[in-house]
């Protein structure tokens, strides 16, 4: 794949730069060996692994590993393009090629081993890099780059091919980018931009080109990483070490597919406690995962429902779009932590400022009331007759002349304001050209964001391209709704990092009695009846109504009477999911002549439809409640999680569940209650009493713990319904389904 | 409130084409009286009352009124651009002043009953235009215009000075735009674009500059309607008169407020019809209704709603950003009816093309698999290893060369495809200067539309802003999200008007007799009892449970067992809106002395909370089924409205209900109960038999006739469960509520 060698005599006077091979250690960079003891219950690990990747964006020393300057070789441009950069970054290259002499006046090595110093990064330009790790590792390299495709992205044969290249990889102690990646991690940045920046994460190169070109809007950018197909080096790798770099004040990632969950969420959960945001794209809104669970809740919880639940739990904030991306990246990036999460509205037209205040308390902002104080104060600039209570309407004319500022520095002075907001819909040079330099001025000697909205789809105007955009104090947006959704991720990720405490503090590190009691109850492969699957909850503390398991007639009676009349009678077996349309489930039976009856009814119809039945369970009627789900359902990425909706005959008309991703704490299982659309169900409706939250947040936590101690043993768990009593009588499961792996 | 005369000499050649006074018939604007012979059962109008507005934009003689020529005066600004507009419009202008000799050099006339001819146009630049009606009216002035401030928008004051106005323009057969409005219908409009216009309507000038604006992108604009605040033309006149304007493709509007719902209907209506899709902001999404209703249906159906539905029957296309008012407006004016549905994705990248099919699918757009015909074809110009199928991914490379237009028109001929999106995340211009071309000559040669997305922040690219921008056939977005919104709404407008059925056409003109029936019910000012309001209920062939209203234990007794065991036992009086909450219904008694014992519990509660009774209701228990809710609730603006959710304990808690403004027809009945989030519960879930949807839809037009022959005196109603029974067997309205006015 290396192309011929047609070198030029050009050296560079960095290559005098070079020192002894091995003079300098080696970063440990594969931290998962620090972090291997600490892991949770599951084995899962409690740290993020974060790899030191200094010398992969300022390397010392950079190999191109099929390096050319013959003309028409794509590996020529590449080349240059190294070269250059490198030079930028004040690294020393080594080019390499079995034959070629030189390359861009550069000496040019036969093979890595032939290089005389410690190389940080090798920059592979072979088709197949997989026979290089070998040797690359025998010269003690510290992070290779493939840009080689024809993997994991092409089908299963490119995915054994990957398979093979990260396991030599991991035998090697190298980090590698790729494969599958390209060249925008070296592309020329602007040095001459100030203030925090945005790191950038990208799976496909393309789709991070709009964020880089914000540059050209005067929004610094420090790194890209474009991480292709990830068979070593992930974006979860990226984001944790992004996560303490100083220049970095927001994370911006376009992401198509999370390849370790557990990663993605302990890469999140190092922002979080570092107080980084991470804005993301998330492709796959539209993808329905491949479950055929047989639960309900395997087929509620879409995967995407399960990304989007990891991100809110771990303060990822997701977009949509490239635009939100870009905008809301920006203004996290470079606003401070808001002192009052207030938004002021003020435009030079009653109507925008309506319009502008309709979608903002729409998307949940808060504008409130200027005091009475305060109005009085703006009515020294403003006409009385026009409303200054927030929005603020000018009417147009203060801001031509000196009041103008005044009035921004009013609105920025008073306490209840955090946020400033200006929507100037259309240019009108006499107003909005001296609007926008007083905001630019009144932003620079305050602490508050100054948020413009310039609505004109032109673009081109002065006060825009100039005024605005020169500044790096004002955050410009071009729509209502990007602005809107920026200010509501910076307030809701400021809100979120001041209270934040990382579920895996608490997460538990040993298994609970509960466990080994649990662990004699599973059979694997199989479904456990209803009966056995109540015994699993009964190990972990979920109450079940008094029941006993009964094979005749005479035994049922004898039950009832133990259990107390009036009972309810259900058919158990390893096969049964949906008893009640089979008519295998008796309620309300009030004397032995019916219990009698109901048994030989469930053994007919059971006998008739062919089910195996363990027997018949004689059931303590329990009282009225608010029915709800809870299950365990397994995620291809992030592991074994946890549902809770409404449940019932509503759980199949409704769809209305939310779900998390374990670990998670008491507030996060109260918020996913808080999710469902019909929670109002339990505070009571309509004269019915409250129910038993507590209990119910209780349950779910039992749940969680059995995920954790369970979920890979345990492959579903269905309780339907679990019946929520009124406030102090707590929960009980009248039904669960549970499938051992 | 008029300046002093400081004339010019300079005179216009166009003075010489005075003709006289009278001379030329006014046309009929009030269009009302030619219509007010076609009302509906409620008396409201079944045709838009179409103002030809041809002279008001087009006029030939125009009077500015309080003209001026001097200096620092606002009125010589405004004079000055109404003379260069009349000049560009080909008009006469007579400047009218009680002291000044000439204007600008024109002859300036003492009054408008001085001027030597008719008047098609009047502008009214005083401070109080109400005076001046009369003098217009006598002089035969067909149009005004009131840029006066301090009317409705100021407060109750300005509304009665408003409603002066108002009355005097009724009396004149003059019509008016404005008070508060301003020049924007008199801008200089680009005339040198061609294809298919967008007509915009402002309730507020600033926010009409965007879609103004849009002219510097090359989008052609033929109208601004500046409403301000409507004390004659409203916004309905405009899109009336629009909708069979030859030039106009599409009618963009913004709207603060809705002065009369049904006009506004009628109007929409006609551009139904006309097949002129109407797009739409209206502020107001976070307005709460002004509500003090006590029945649920009130509570739970807000203004916006209403606002909401009216659009989506009508075929409106609401947007909520002034960007997408633009983009949608642009490619609703000029693309053709789509020929199929279905939308492929082109891109240079993977990545682009699968994150903007994961949006437009999210969306409901349809992209269809290519078959495997046209994959081949395409994979003699794309590499083998990519996909094709939809979205097509390109890789890149053959956008640089001749085959990048082959791709394009192999794609735009497959009969699968209606719409071509090709998203450009990032110019690179080697490839993406050639696409744009190719795509440029592509769309000239196609009837389908080809849509770009310009996916850099940074706009001032050669590719964008001259061949995308300079192509009056590529429709060019600035964002995924406003593509696949205009994509959405031109698909769905095409789908909307090629099944239109105008509802005012099959609206009822005369009462049925089931109206003079529950007319004789009614109690002015009162709450009917729920007896009487299942006799309201009866009188429209709605069906309820056999009953009887009886006053004594014995007459429950015979009343049991008339209507047949097990009962239902009911309070029944004029004040009870909460019976259940309040122990008031007794259900499923078997016998005698249990009917005797409710008859004596309900009559002791209810002396106890001192509510008084008509009697108590023996009503037949009626089956299972799924508990609906239907009602009637007034909008300030649209009239009665129609509400479906679902019912019983569950419309409290999740608050899942959708409403309809007459009127309907059985279509829309069935879509509003589609757009119910738990709908499934009608189609049968957990074993239970689907419902009698079509017994419910029956219903939900009954009560619609109830809410057109009953509106004004029936000032609520609901009926709360109204139990839809299994198929073939109908719907019980087992309760309900009704309030007379």
């Amino acid at each position: 794949m290396l192309g011929s060698t047609h070198g030029t005599l050009t050296t560079t006077s960095r290559t005098a730069r070079v020192v002894a091979c091995g003079e300098r250690p080696r970063p440990a960079v594969h931290g998962l060996a620090d972090a291997a003891q600490d892991v949770d219950v599951s084995g899962r690990p409690l740290q993020s692994a974060v790899p030191d990747l200094d010398r992969f964006f300022r390397p010392e020393t950079v190999a191109v590993i099929g390096a050319s300057d013959a003309e028409g070789r794509p590996n020529t441009g590449i080349t240059r393009q190294l070269i250059a950069w490198s030079e930028r970054v004040g690294a020393r290259v080594h080019p390499v090629h079995p034959t070629r002499k030189s390359v861009f006046g550069l000496t040019c090595h036969p093979s890595i081993g032939a290089v005389p110093e410690q190389i940080d990064l090798a920059v592979l330009l072979v088709g197949d890099p997989t026979p290089l790790i070998g040797e690359l590792s025998a010269a003690e390299v510290t992070f290779a780059v493939a840009f080689a495709s024809g993997f994991a992205e092409t089908g299963p044969e490119g995915a054994a091919a990957q398979a093979r290249l990260t396991a030599a990889v991991r035998a090697s102690g190298i980090r590698l980018l790729g494969p599958n990646t390209n060249l925008n991690a070296f592309e020329r940045f602007r040095t001459d931009l100030d203030g925090p920046a945005i790191a950038l994460i990208t799976q496909s190169g393309h789709q991070g080109r709009p964020v880089f070109a914000l540059q050209e809007l005067g929004i610094r950018l420090s790194h890209w990483a474009p991480t292709g197909n990830e068979a070593d080096l992930e974006c979860a790798d990226f984001i944790s070490y992004f996560a303490t770099r100083p220049e970095v004040g927001a994370i911006a990632a376009y992401v198509e597919g999370i390849k370790d969950g557990r990663a993605f969420l302990l890469a999140a959960d190092r922002a979080a406690r570092h107080r980084v945001p991470v804005v993301a794209v998330k492709v796959g809104r539209t993808e329905t995962g491949a479950r055929t669970a047989a639960s309900h809740t395997g087929k509620l919880t879409g995967a995407d429902e399960v990304v989007d639940a990891a991100m809110r739990q771990f303060g990822v904030i997701r977009v949509d779009g490239l635009d939100e991306l870009q905008d809301t990246s920006a203004l996290l990036a470079r606003a401070r932590p808001p002192r009052s999460t207030g938004v002021a509205v003020y435009s030079i037209s009653g109507g925008t400022g309506a319009h502008f205040a309709d979608l903002a308390t729409a998307a949940g902002l808060e504008l409130p009331t200027l005091s009475a104080g305060k109005q009085r104060e703006l009515h020294e600039w403003i006409p009385e007759y026009l409303s200054v209570a927030n929005p603020i309407d000018n009417g147009g004319h203060p801001v031509g002349d000196w009041r103008g500022r005044r009035i921004i520095d009013a609105i920025l002075a008073d306490p209840s304001v955090g946020v400033l907001v200006c929507p100037i819909t259309g240019p009108f040079p006499p107003m909005s050209d001296r609007l926008a330099r007083d905001l630019v001025a009144a932003a620079e000697e305050t602490d508050k964001p100054v948020c413009v909205v310039w609505g004109s789809p032109v673009g081109t105007e002065d006060a825009y391209r100039t005024t605005l955009l020169g500044s790096s104090r004002v955050a410009t947006f071009r729509t209502f709704s990007n602005c809107v959704t920026a200010v509501r991720a910076y307030l809701d990720h400021h809100r979120f990092a001041a209270d934040y405490r990382s579920p895996f503090d608490d997460a538990p590190r040993t298994l609970s009695p509960s466990a080994r009691k649990a662990q004699a109850l599973m059979r694997p492969g199989e479904q456990l009846s209803e009966h056995a699957a109540k015994q699993l909850l009964r190990a972990y503390g979920i109450r079940v109504p008094r029941e006993q398991l009964v094979t005749s007639a005479a035994a049922a009676v004898r039950a009832a009477a133990q259990v107390g009349y009036p009972v309810v009678m259900k058919a158990s077996g390893p096969q049964l999911t949906h008893k009640t349309e089979l008519g295998l489930v008796k309620i309300g039976l009030t004397s032995a002549s019916q219990v009698r009856d109901a048994y030989r009814e469930l053994t007919d119809i059971a006998r008739y439809e062919g089910l195996p039945l363990d027997g018949i369970l004689v059931c303590q009627l329990v009282g009225r409640g608010v029915e709800m789900i809870l299950g365990i359902t397994p995620d291809s990425s992030f592991g074994p999680t946890v549902t809770a909706g409404l449940g019932g005959v509503l759980v199949e008309a409704l769809h209305d569940t939310a779900v998390r991703v374990p670990p998670f704490g008491e507030g996060d299982a109260r918020a996913m209650l808080g999710e469902l659309r019909g929670h109002a169900l339990l505070s009571g409706v309509r004269g019915a009493p409250p129910a038993d939250v507590d209990a119910l947040v209780e349950t779910v936590l039992r749940v969680q713990r059995m995920a954790l101690e369970l979920g890979d043993t345990l492959a579903e768990l269905e309780i339907n319904p679990l019946l929520v009593l009124e406030r102090g009588q707590g929960a009980v499961a009248l039904d669960a389904l549970a499938f051992c792996r």
